[in-house]
């Protein structure tokens, strides 16, 4: 019998009429006759709440209980959501993480799910009862409550999905699917009916921020087609799953972006072979994420090297580089904020070398000055200045066409 | 080494504030040397405000549903309660009611502890981490989650004394001890000392409220000392443990009372060998709780019974009284509500036989009309009109010089 696995994030369990809404979709799905199993984050802002409970106590909370506390949402939410189905006549009955064997790692905060015993959901499927799950949560080895940190819904969801063989994980959030890029900075940003993991995946790295990256990467290797959909509205949503034909055909699928970059250049470097690692490994030391890196050989001594960070990062990074001032012998230390970055993603670009061409091309049309370039496979991601960016967005998604529906070849 | 197991309810647990108050307490406790187990419940109002989400869900939510939802409350308290303690320097770790090992049956929403697995809690003490348990909750063989009902949390704390071997469980509440009487009625109600498990378990059933009869029954059985104090003064509270001698010398120690009592005759029944029995299997059948019990035979035909109810469930009884009018076959019913029942209690009544013709004394030179009487081995109870009952509390106290000091014989 063909398994769905449902999962409903926090904005769409918010509060008892939400929870019916959820419900009226759950009992659809289960009315063709395929079993369900639903993944639920805790309700609206609660985790929010227990989160600032536990800062009032500590300024650094013992990540073990943290996960105790946290757990405590989603845990709820199962409880009512299976009320809310019985109360409508269906035969409903919740799992919390542990009892539903989804064992993760010992990383509190943030561990990822090594494996799920099946035979405690399995019997209830059977029955043809609506499984609930609490999502975002599992069990160590050992019987300690873990969380599974950001996104870790959608990873327990598609988890669930992988081990009970569902080919596909429907994810309903409070957007109506994929978009080319964020409508909120380009009127025409259109939809996308489907796209590939691999698309997907730079997108969610660069921000768009629908889907987690990890659950995204599970979802590729299981083979489990992920669908994107609102849960306050009937419109089909973006379906996420291995390359299609069309897509071929178009080069770029969409445009992600991120604000609040800082740009930090190191001048005079000494050439040597571990130059750069020793001052990444400093960085990394303190868990400062670095973005796009770019290096250039002045001479045979001397080297300089940028890197781009979070701007919220910038004063801890200065620590870290005054700190090492001497080890590392730079001679310079420029840096320069409110800057953009700006990727444009496609599968279709590795056979298609003239893309970052027409990128470049058409932010120096506007005058947009490219301060950093950095390439993947199927992604060019460029630095700009951030008050530019709505106008560099609003370009590219014109030149490259992603208002236009995707049977059009260009 | 010495174990001390402290338990601290709802109000005490209420905010961060009452959290570090509870946390200053365990520390002093921790300070002597003493291995401790601290249970603690909700904090505040947090289980009615569960309760009252399910309720918006459905008019009789699943009971499996309740305690998955309910249980969330103490897991809460535990793990802030663990952080206010690492965060003042002490190692502390928290267990919910399946971490613990707490087994129970079956029953959900009024589940009784039927093991305790020590495996789990008893590395951390040898490690000499302070360790928090949820209290009301606790797990069946086949992992369901189930919460112990009325007073659960108490019951947790007497088990874990019980199964570690604490002499001394410390019931932390919002009452500074156990008193003669209701300080709210009689303003010379004094403070006990101590008193024995009986005197206590005939206190709580009738309506002292401090503590639930179950955990004081399980204290007796396992020879474990009580200690009820306020967790928000330093008073000594009252010690509950088996006779000591001085009690022996005061028959009465202590007046128990309740409210909002109806009495219903049914005049005219058969006097059949199971007439008494029918009345109260329909009664039961509804789950209407009968308290004091009078019948008379008028001659060998025709038999009155007169019972009490709580006046709440009035209506139902009557509907169930009359749909079983033919069966049952009585001629008349006659009922009178707001009415009180008055207890006095005390270990040393049972050799005392002059006791019960005391108190009718004392009522009836107050022109308090008795309606009805019931008595055990260590109390008689009798039922008084409502409007009378401070008069009679007063009366009682007086008459057997309940404001005096232990020491002082009868």
């Amino acid at each position: 019998m063909a398994l769905t696995v449902m999962k409903f994030g926090g904005t769409s369990v918010a509060n008892v009429e939400r929870l019916q809404k959820a419900a009226d979709r759950i009992i659809k799905e289960k009315e063709t006759g395929n079993q369900v199993i639903v993944v639920v984050s805790a309700m609206g802002k609660t985790t929010d709440s227990l989160v600032s409970m536990a800062r009032e106590i500590s300024s650094r909370p013992s990540k073990r209980e943290m996960d105790v506390l946290l757990s405590t949402g989603e845990q709820v939410t199962i409880a009512l959501l299976s009320m809310v189905l019985m109360e409508r006549g269906y035969s409903a009955v919740s799992f919390t993480g542990w009892q539903a064997g989804i064992k993760t790692d010992a990383v509190h905060e943030s561990a990822r799910i090594s494996s799920i015993d099946t035979s405690f959901i399995r019997p209830k499927l059977k029955e043809g009862r609506i499984v609930i799950v609490a999502g975002f949560q599992g069990v160590t080895e050992d019987g300690q409550i873990t969380t599974l940190g950001r996104g870790g819904s959608d990873a327990s969801a598609v988890a669930l999905a992988g081990a009970f063989g569902a080919r596909r994980c429907e994810i309903y959030t409070d957007v109506t699917g994929v978009f080319t890029t964020d409508p909120r900075y380009v009127a025409k940003a259109r939809k996308l009916k489907e796209i590939s993991y691999d698309e997907m995946l730079e997108l969610a790295y660069l921000g768009a921020g629908v889907l987690h990256p990890r659950s995204v990467e599970y979802a590729k290797n299981s083979g489990i087609e992920l669908v994107v959909r609102s849960s306050f509205s009937e419109e089909e949503g973006t379906v996420i799953k291995e390359e299609v034909a069309m897509e071929k055909a178009r080069t770029v699928r969409g445009l992600a972006f991120e604000k609040n970059v800082t740009k930090v250049t190191l001048l005079g470097l000494p050439n040597h072979v571990n130059t750069v690692s020793r001052v990444f490994d400093a960085l990394a030391a303190k868990h400062i994420n670095v973005d796009v890196i770019v290096q250039n050989v002045l001479d045979e001594e001397r080297t300089s090297l940028s890197f781009t960070i979070d701007r919220d990062v910038w004063d801890e990074t200065l620590d870290v580089l005054r700190t090492h001032e001497k080890s590392l012998a730079f001679s310079q230390l420029v840096s320069e904020s409110e800057l953009a970055k700006i990727s444009i993603v496609g599968s279709g670009m590795a056979s298609n070398p003239g893309v970052a061409a027409r990128m470049f091309h058409a932010l120096s049309e506007k005058d947009i000055k490219v301060k950093m370039i950095s390439t993947s496979e199927i992604k060019v991601s460029t630095i700009i200045d951030e008050k530019r960016l709505t106008e560099a967005l609003e370009t590219l998604h014109d030149v490259f066409r992603l208002a236009e529906e995707e049977s059009v070849s260009l």
